[in-house]
């Protein structure tokens, strides 16, 4: 481990792009590795430039071949692009499963294209943390467009999602009924709407849904000058993708007349900043409180301490101890 | 509100199994009501009888209809069963779609079945805190099963979780590819599987796919007697359900025979615990931060400091100040 490159020596190659500098600073990110923080500090200076985007669906949505698509079509505009998947791992293996990667096979060897798996690994907020430190790190090493691919489900997708500038949320004909997808609750973050699998008959029926859902919210949505699009788009003859390149283009060129990406980015610095907060706050108390609760689980067992009222128990001495 | 009977005087008619005090505790406590813990310390300590178990399945898997039927069939060996329905309500409009509830019209009417639906409205932790809270009125109220239905994907459902006795995991045929089934993270939880929808012509499918991905686990079930079951179960007739029943009974005797069940309730008490404390941490925290952030988002923003490096001073002011 003594010849590894540190940190902070791999700032200038990342920040001139080089595959191997971006790699490898996603790993020493990941690893929490101790001399990371100051690197990613420096690199944190270089960001801003690129174009934040959230692909979001429910899991058989087919957003893993769109992204693939979709990275395939902004090459073709010669801009580089980076992909990080997010895979909710489960907190039983530890392991995440990589098909993405398997269906982006097609893209390997392009040095235009960066893809990158994540995994949660049980920690609460640490996916969230790995992701956005990531994004930096394309951010600052060039790409121009960052694409984020998250299942859309559970808080820590919710935290990345609030980190994006444009959220487009893949829909798919027969996924169950109106009233799951909604409750999959992502329906209402979009941006952009996509319908995958427009080959398929019954796609039609969840556009028309999806567009009077839209229409149902449409006061809620007139303060700003966007309009949310529905479009279809069919991952085996790529049909509708360039559309959606194109749509995904101007709704940042919206952001930025309508001054609204301003806001976003300021929405963004916040919300980066309380959770990285609780995050290290958590931390510090998980470290103190080992020891000292096997004792309070056991009066909960027996049912003389509620479990908020242990835990008041366990806090007031937490805190008396960071004095 | 004056004329409103306290959390503390409704206790006995909760231990007594009264619906409307069920009901009206379940509203005071997701409303946080400030005199509602010393309620819920007396309901605590008459719970531990109730056969918790959770029902878990990706958004269209038909795991709504399920827990409907088998409510019925609970109610047929005369014991009285609660449903909690957890909806990942968007942190956007703070509303839940009351889907599971119009699914269950038929239980209507009938006072040994009680069904409620929760909405996490954005507090990370909020979600599984009133979930766990509703379990514990429904098992000292006198309630022989409560059933959980979650989504199962994200932290606050993973807390749910890992608070239940049994899991039931519900897959459905055609559901997106396999990949995309595993990368929901629920399969590996279950102590039981049930392939929905199996009048489906592609059902048997998922029963083997499922069958061969436990034959692959088995090495790490081998310390445990219980052998996982694929169940199929068709909501529009009922077929499989009683047999899901009986299995789900079967489960309790076998963690009470092995030994697992005190295991399980030291694992519950212990996260409870934990969870609470963190939950009343971050709410300290958030009170005392807020007034602080703005100067500090603005340092993130112009990229003078990293989120973590803000974090870090944000944190130290509110521990100097909690002394």
């Amino acid at each position: 481990m003594k010849d590894q490159i540190t940190p902070i020596a791999l700032v200038k190659a990342v920040l001139a792009g080089e595959i191997f500098a971006v790699a490898r600073m996603m790993s020493y990110a990941e690893s929490l590795n101790e001399g990371c923080q100051e690197a990613l500090n420096e690199i944190y200076r270089h960001t801003g430039k690129a174009h934040i985007v959230g692909i979001t669906g429910v899991p058989g949505s087919g957003k893993s071949t769109l992204v693939a698509q979709l990275c395939k079509t902004i090459r073709k505009t010669k801009r580089k692009v980076g992909v990080i998947a997010v895979d909710p791992s489960s907190p039983f293996s530890g392991g995440s499963i990589l098909g993405d990667r398997i269906r982006m096979n097609d893209l390997v060897g392009d040095s235009g294209v960066f893809i990158r798996s994540m995994a949660t690994r049980g920690t609460l907020g640490g996916l969230a943390r790995t992701t956005l430190t990531g994004v930096d790190i394309l951010d600052a090493a060039g790409y121009d467009v960052v694409l984020i691919e998250t299942v859309g489900v559970g808080q820590d997708e919710i935290d990345i999602v609030q980190a994006v500038h444009t959220t487009v949320v893949v829909s798919a004909p027969g996924l169950g009924d109106d009233i799951q997808a909604i409750k999959a609750g992502v329906l209402e973050i979009a941006d952009i709407h996509v319908v995958g699998k427009s080959d398929r008959s019954d796609a039609n029926k969840t556009i028309s849904e999806l567009k009077s859902m839209l229409m149902l919210g449409a006061q809620s949505q007139q303060e700003t000058e966007w309009q949310i699009p529905v479009l279809p788009t069919c991952s085996l003859n790529g049909q509708g993708i360039e559309e959606l390149l194109s749509t995904i283009d101007n709704h940042l060129e919206n952001l930025k007349s309508s001054g609204e990406l301003s806001q976003r980015r300021l929405d963004i610095a916040r919300t980066r900043l309380l959770k990285a907060a609780e995050n290290i706050l958590r931390e510090k108390f998980e470290y103190h409180s080992e020891g000292k609760i096997n004792d309070l689980t056991n009066q909960i067992l027996s049912g003389d301490l509620h479990p908020n009222a242990a835990a008041k128990i366990l806090l007031s001495q937490f805190l008396r101890e960071m004095e």
